[in-house]
């Protein structure tokens, strides 16, 4: 899984049924130069939270298998410790 | 899921059975340095449309269990909220 | 998906029965640095042609669920248009 | 798989019911200069352990097709030979 | 697919049992920048030997869906044709 920062929300009026009632929040993944990820909630998150993204299958075993997102966020992080 | 923009539209009329019916339009991800995606279009999207676009098994809960596609369409965004 | 072009084949003899008939060809992804793939083609392209590559599980779909393959080759491109 | 070092503990109290139990441990994976994963530990390894890691659908192979993860520890490395 | 050299071993005592009877070869993908992967062996490999290697879940439909892997040895190259 990834470390990442929510950092926005996602609006899409116009998008397949069984997307509906997602809440698409923009993480942006930790260490990463690339873009920020779209994910569909699955913990409750806010803007600043620190997060924890599942990728690929693991979020349709999150967010249900008939739900076609590839990434969710599953948990609110407390600590980091290394 | 990775947000991006339809820059165009890719046609191959020799193609797997499976495929006939989908519409490949050519995405190109936003924040990326890497090359555009192909996508299979369940949106309705157009040319300059900013695109929410599922990855991997998510594209087949998309597009359909026996279509062998890695990317779709799932969504047309209204708003980005940062 | 990826548009790339053929540019060889690989041989194989020494290999898991269940790869047995699949034809290997070299793809160079458009666009990316990275190496070639090697794609299990299932659309009969030819050195030189310009085709579309599914990956992962979508692979599997066009190839065969019992087929160990992530990459095939699934329609030879006529057109793209941007 | 990957090789990688065991660098610290993630802690996450708000998370997925389906994570229940799950240690996570963080993991420098070898020779990458991203940023850490977060491991679902199934081999208990502990802090500087050189670990094997499997991601993707693999993990969930480790750690159960309920549990949604992306990236499991599924061994402890003895011995590397070049 | 990938192709690779076979450049190593990894050894693992403590491991999930469903990985037992496994050989891990330490494979150098060709053409990329980042560090080995791990393979477990279907082809009977051995050092120096130029491999095709499987991703994801292909490498379980190799190696045994049970089987906790995300990376596979499935053919040894004669022959690569430019």
């Amino acid at each position: 899984m990834l470390l990442g920062t929510v950092i926005g929300n996602v609006w899409c009026t116009k998008k397949l049924q069984s997307l509906t009632g997602q809440a698409f929040l923009l993480v942006a993944p930790e260490g990463h130069q690339g873009p920020p990820l779209v994910c569909a909630d699955q913990a409750g998150a806010g803007p600043g939270d620190q997060v924890l993204v599942v990728s690929g299958g693991g979020a349709r075993v999150a967010a249900g298998a008939h739900v076609p997102v590839d990434a969710a966020i599953v948990g609110i992080v407390d600590h980091v410790e290394r």
